[in-house]
């Protein structure tokens, strides 16, 4: 095995022989509150992978630019080294989460039009929410480069709604991470999966993500299932 | 006296004969914390009310549009009826309170530029800080509104900081609020007092607002009365 260069709640971080890029290790572990809670259910790593590698080829097939390589096995897959931007990327197609909480909103109200919120990544400080002029003063990004991450944001969610509503899942809100890959170029870093996503399905709105561990909902595994059914089912 | 049409944590609002004007009496009360502190010293209403009184007329020389229309007596001012945009707007030269707990920043770090930042008017949810683009989605504020607001805020922050710099006053973070007047044009409104800055003594770093009462430092009545004294050496 090759040496681990960075571990975190959700993923492990490998070296490869080309120094361009890195290998991804999905882990089984599920955390949420800032790691506050725990669990892990046995196949979670593979699911993740799996979902993701067809999302990443889903946005390759939109010419959005992105750190995926391939995908070696159940649970690894090889990306492009990036400089990842300290900032979580959130889009929001509908009111739930922190959003419904901060404004005391009732969880599934529609919005107007799609939200693009950031938060400072930083563990130690609970990700905050933070605004542009913050995220410009403090020097986590660049004016064209935020302006550039929004435009791929959006694209990507108008690319994951319309293409989840054919299998009858509702995108509520998503999580992205970018980074500059070694020509400096803003792509989709970190991972596409239901760990950083809020689905329900379309029909009876059930809740199809992390929600399901955070609340403990019960049935976490089967709802990871069935959103890699329902994706493997997207033309991709 | 005429009638009371609204209390807060520190005024009292009264409707006046003219129906385009109303009455602003400063409460000696002081809260913080969203009222869960409470507080308060004879003279305190009177204090804040002479210095807004100043400040308002060192704006008007600048030409900032405003609420105020005169003062009354020592605590009361007449002030134009607008209605009131449900945003906070923050605007910091140097980090200090909540931005410092957030970001584990210490206080009194320099901003390379003043920063603007938008805290949602809503008591039962905190006053939660939002977003340009939450503010918009939300209703709360039109995109040329807001425009206006924040040039409007800097220039203020001009004035403040320049003129407060000839009398050792630093101003480290104020609040504002506007509303719309009766033709639909963002006026300044509410007060500018101590109740709703950072100053700090330019040469000692002492505290001269309300962190006094709000971290127990003591010697809050003398700090307000300070800062008027020293408002009263301003060339207005």
């Amino acid at each position: 095995m090759t040496k681990l260069i960075y571990e975190g709640k959700a993923k492990k971080i490998f070296e490869t022989t080309n120094p361009d890029q890195l290998l991804m290790e999905y882990k089984d572990s599920l955390t949420a509150f800032n790691a506050l809670k725990k669990g892990e259910f046995s196949g979670k790593g593979k699911l993740n992978c799996q979902i993701s590698t067809l999302l990443f080829k889903l946005l390759s097939k939109n010419k959005i630019p992105h750190h995926w390589v391939s995908t070696q096995n159940q649970n690894q897959m090889v990306v492009l080294k990036t400089k990842i931007i300290p900032l979580e990327v959130v889009i929001r197609n509908y009111v739930a989460g922190s959003l419904a909480k901060k404004l005391g909103i009732e969880e599934g109200r529609k919005l107007n039009a799609p939200l693009v919120e950031l938060y400072y990544k930083d563990d130690a400080l609970a990700d905050p929410f933070v605004s542009d002029d913050q995220a410009f003063e403090f020097g986590w990004v660049q004016k064209d480069q935020l302006s550039q991450m929004k435009t791929l944001a959006l694209s990507i969610n108008q690319i994951l709604t319309s293409n989840f509503a054919e299998v009858e899942l509702r995108l509520i809100d998503f999580k992205l991470e970018f980074g500059l890959n070694k020509s400096g170029h803003i792509v989709l870093a970190d991972e596409i999966s239901p760990d950083c996503m809020r689905l329900w399905d379309m029909q009876t709105n059930e809740k199809l993500d992390k929600d399901r561990f955070r609340r403990d909902l019960g049935n976490v595994q089967q709802a990871y299932e069935q959103v890699l059914q329902r994706i493997e089912r997207i033309q991709i």
